[in-house]
């Protein structure tokens, strides 16, 4: 009698990104999986940000994940880009974006001309870090209203990342806030991690993001 | 031969919240639920609110939820008031207050001496509201620097609460938010949703949400 086995949830998902991975890897393609709380501006500093590449010869695209809308998306229209709207409810409203979902987003894009795709995770600190979906690279951003103490609060994402960017600076003088406190406690759970302080109000620090993601992508071919 | 059975986890979680109630109802104690996203200013209000309800009478304790560190319970210290540290990382660093943490919290609190309780859950505007606790009541905290399709964008929370306290409103003059919009979205997911603005760093609006706890507190017994 054969004994049923249910796959580990992990491993299934682990499954999936590695698909993924192989898929970005025979196209050439760079991926970027960013990662926030809500409303920190991931969005917002993909629209600054896109223009920029695209100035530089970088055909980008974007996976968005949202529980339920597509307002993220819309927002991204102008661009012209190839954006496609990954949303959990289907899948029982999930936390995060998972492997599948991207696997299933990649149908609708033609990865030939992309160079480098964007995946907009749900707005949350937690789940998202914890699932592999093929990627480059993780990037958190973190806003400045959110204060000093959340990288210690939520240590796997900001250990999962290789970059933090500071968000909505132009606020800082309306703020509270000790960035140097703020940055040794991003050193303290990961002492490698990059940090970039941008606005995407005011474009401040955008075109160094930019040169990080030029960098890493030359880095790598 | 005996089947097997794997309890539904929200079964399970339901069972440990039942009891919970029942020890709330055995003491009279008036429990508050609050979520959002990290950072929104959870503690904050908390800072400012408690005093003023030691002002009323009204003793105060708090459940502080975090994943891993305590730095929102050495915060309210100064406050004088009993407050239990529930850390999910035991549990696998959940990413919401589970039921049976309230519970285990309980143990740590003189019930008879308590008035009224505050859970502060993790910052998390998803997984949270999945789950009831025992509570009388959820909020939800929203600070204006998150936009404002956040309603839209994570609606089991904005269905699930009562109340919505937007935070930060000392902000408002340096963000592009459209506060009538926000308001719009958060009727659209709950048409019977209070909404009271509030900022904890000018103290604007702490007064009127002392009294609506008090309100609430009234009209259950």
């Amino acid at each position: 009698m054969e004994i049923p086995v249910i796959r580990d949830i992990l491993e299934e998902s682990n499954a999936r990104a590695r698909e993924n991975r192989e898929l970005f890897d025979r196209h050439g393609v760079f991926v970027v999986n960013m990662m926030s709380s809500p409303g920190s501006g991931k969005t917002s500093i993909l629209m600054k940000t896109i223009p920029l590449l695209r100035q530089q010869g970088v055909s980008c695209a974007v996976i968005e994940g949202d529980i339920t809308t597509s307002i993220d998306s819309q927002r991204l229209q102008p661009l012209g880009i190839p954006v496609v709207q990954a949303n959990t409810e289907p899948f029982g409203g999930d936390c995060h974006v998972g492997s599948h979902l991207v696997q299933g987003a990649l149908k609708y894009l033609d990865l030939h001309a992309i160079k480098l795709l964007f995946i907009e995770n749900i707005g949350n600190l937690v789940c998202p870090a914890e699932f592999y979906l093929g990627e480059d690279c993780k990037v958190v951003v973190l806003s400045l209203t959110e204060g000093e103490d959340k990288p210690l609060k939520y240590p796997l994402m900001f250990r999962e990342c290789r970059l933090c960017l500071l968000s909505k600076i132009d606020l800082s003088p309306y703020l509270d806030i000790k960035i140097g406190e703020l940055q040794s406690n991003i050193y303290s759970v990961n002492g490698k991690m990059e940090i970039i302080p941008l606005s995407a109000k005011s474009g401040d620090g955008i075109s160094i993001w930019v040169d990080w993601l030029l960098s890493q992508m030359n880095r790598k071919t």
